[in-house]
């Protein structure tokens, strides 16, 4: 059994309407050192496979037809055994 | 500066029906090996600092105070200089 953990961020060029919500929120909190923020989705999937790279390549194969939108987000992801 | 990457997820005993329909929408994809999908949040902050250990202590309180909702909710985050 595996666990991949993915990160899924929008890219950098497209405006991140929360984030900015966010980091307004933290200044009015007195965090006057924050800087940028960016806000995404986590996802952590378990998976039976046999080794690590049918299980990567299965991974990459899920976020790009259902977990993510390819047009505006960019992903990484670890896998580990478990 | 420096860079504060925060998974936010929700607690193990917390039902998560959005990771349940990525898991029901993964089935119907193919993907019969998928086990337990969680959801949850990605948050990337910037944050000036002199050290480490003064950013990482900032970053849970941030995370206590409004990044999260302690009581359903764990995080997990990494700190690097940017």
């Amino acid at each position: 059994m595996w666990k991949a953990k993915i990160q899924v961020t929008l890219k950098k060029s497209v405006l991140d309407p929360q984030g900015v919500a966010v980091e307004k929120a933290l200044k009015t909190l007195n965090y006057s050192n924050v800087g940028d923020v960016r806000v995404g989705k986590y996802l952590e999937v378990s998976v039976d496979g046999k080794d690590r790279e049918e299980v990567e390549g299965q991974i990459r194969d899920m976020c790009d037809r259902l977990l993510t939108n390819p047009v505006i987000e960019d992903y990484t992801f670890e896998v580990t055994e478990v």
